[in-house]
């Protein structure tokens, strides 16, 4: 059996973190590229990511990191596409697919929609993954398993792009959703985006107390504080400027929340146990859709491990 | 080598939960008593106390249950403690110690204390350790190990009881510490009982958006929203319970809470990057120190497994 060639010749990747590094190592894994190249222009980071070697070539400079690419992938902060984009047009071989990973959509159409050459092919993407940590040592393979990306073609957009793109992710592992940019913005407001605003404000909260020391909050965290202590470790960068760039979708999602919490504050407060009740049943059944769906594991505790008695 | 003897000769769970169950494993892991008797008044959850074998005597009636035992246990939903209290109170042997595994503790002190009878210690205490299921299955040895357990014994409790109960939690896998119970519930409000409380708040906002499906939610629930699902899928009872029982240190915290969120949502609006970047910053450290302290895992997303592949 002959090996099959890989579905592009060259893809390029904008960007070396936890989301450019495992893009990189799936595509290996999958044999979805002939040369995979990395713009890195911090010499830093470009040494780290060369120390792990998941691209073919890292680049300081654009143009040769970009040059006859078949596949451009923007996985930087989204405040930093626009500038890329427009560095990045002159250089862009007709016929390319110029996608990013960002989880904002409408204001990543908007700002690099406008700059990207005739005869290139803008597909924007979200793949639905992640961990808390960030940098080119973070990624691995797998990341994308199982999980969502979801492509936010404009309606003219070429279709047998949008086949190879989907054809990309699908081999990277994941299941492909297309959407419209707007309803995007919505979806990931309420699943991603309020969740994570929360868990930084909850934590920011503790730690500002004057009446419970910080290292009480540390010592009894176990009970329920450090799963919001995960989420709230993630990229500063990339997460102010999700803020900045779904700002409607993400204040009307929050105007919901504080209304329920509203609600659910005059309940504590006038010792009302039905409707306490009631919304704690209701909420264990969504948990239990999001294991059925492969979403989350059924282990206690995330599968955590008990802390190892010789550390204490 | 002559083994020794059991630290107490019975001991009597009052409930066969998560905790009670687990307290039973635990006890019989470190040779705690000499025997262990539980009471489960419901005849459906005494069949399945019953199958795991974690007892060595199930009782549908308190007195036979409590009868001529050192250390007595309340391990169920807060709410039923005055009612077993008043009933076991005839039947405590002089000497004894009655503790309690409840969340909260002033209202715990005020509902039982004056119904304890002279002779018998009663010290309230608190293990910070849990999973999000329940029932007597859900149960196991390690749930203590390298966890807190809280004791908050009153000012003119008997220094050798306390000593006592302190030696069986150490033996369980607990560190323990003494605390004032009106500080215990400011604490745990910050640490449990609001991340809690806003964890089912954004569950149920999602549950009843009408732009997003629930389908949606579920499905791309793994960019965050998921973990907060774990929480949401607690026991309704116990967690009514809590919340009603310590409404005071929630409302405290709780408006905290909410002024740093409206700060938080200010600068959303505003686009103020600088205001969010210093705060997502600071939580990160805070993540760093409860890695640091044993209380979670640094794996990235709590050491999850990917999805199986052969599920997709």
């Amino acid at each position: 059996m002959t090996k099959s060639p890989p579905l592009f010749g060259k893809i390029s990747l904008i960007g070396a973190g936890l989301i450019g590094s495992s893009i990189a190592q799936a595509a290996r894994r999958a044999n979805l590229a002939g040369h995979i190249a990395a713009y890195v222009p911090r010499a830093e980071t470009r040494a780290r990511a060369e120390r792990i070697g998941f691209a073919d070539s890292l680049h300081d400079e654009l143009p040769p990191a970009i040059e006859n690419a078949d596949l451009v992938v923007l996985a930087t902060p989204v405040s930093a596409y626009a500038e890329l984009a427009r560095a990045m047009a002159p250089h862009l071989k007709q016929g390319a697919i110029l996608t990013d990973v960002g989880s904002v959509k409408s204001a990543v159409i908007k700002d690099v929609a406008p700059l990207v050459p005739k005869g290139v092919h803008f597909i924007p993407g979200h793949p639905v993954a992640g961990t808390e940590q960030s940098g080119p040592e973070a990624g691995f393979a797998e990341l994308f398993d199982g999980r969502w990306c979801i492509l936010t073609p404009p309606p003219d957009s070429n279709a047998q792009a949008v086949e190879k793109l989907k054809e990309f992710w699908r081999r990277c592992g994941s299941d492909v959703e297309i959407m419209d940019a707007t309803h995007h913005d919505r979806v990931l407001a309420i699943t991603s985006h309020v969740p994570h605003l929360i868990a930084y404000n909850i934590v920011g909260t503790a730690a500002d107390l004057e009446t419970v020391t910080q290292s009480e909050v540390i010592k009894y965290s176990a009970s329920g504080f450090r799963d919001f202590t995960r989420i709230a470790a993630s990229d500063p960068t990339m997460w102010r400027d999700i803020f900045l760039n779904n700002r409607d979708a993400v204040l009307e999602m929050l105007g919901r929340f504080n209304e329920d919490l509203a609600a659910l504050q005059r309940a504590v407060r006038w010792g009302d146990g039905d409707a306490l009740f009631n919304l704690f049943t209701r909420t264990r059944a969504i948990r239990r859709s999001i294991i059925e769906a492969g979403q989350d594991t059924a282990e206690p505790n995330f599968g955590r491990q008990p802390r190892d008695k010789t550390k204490t």
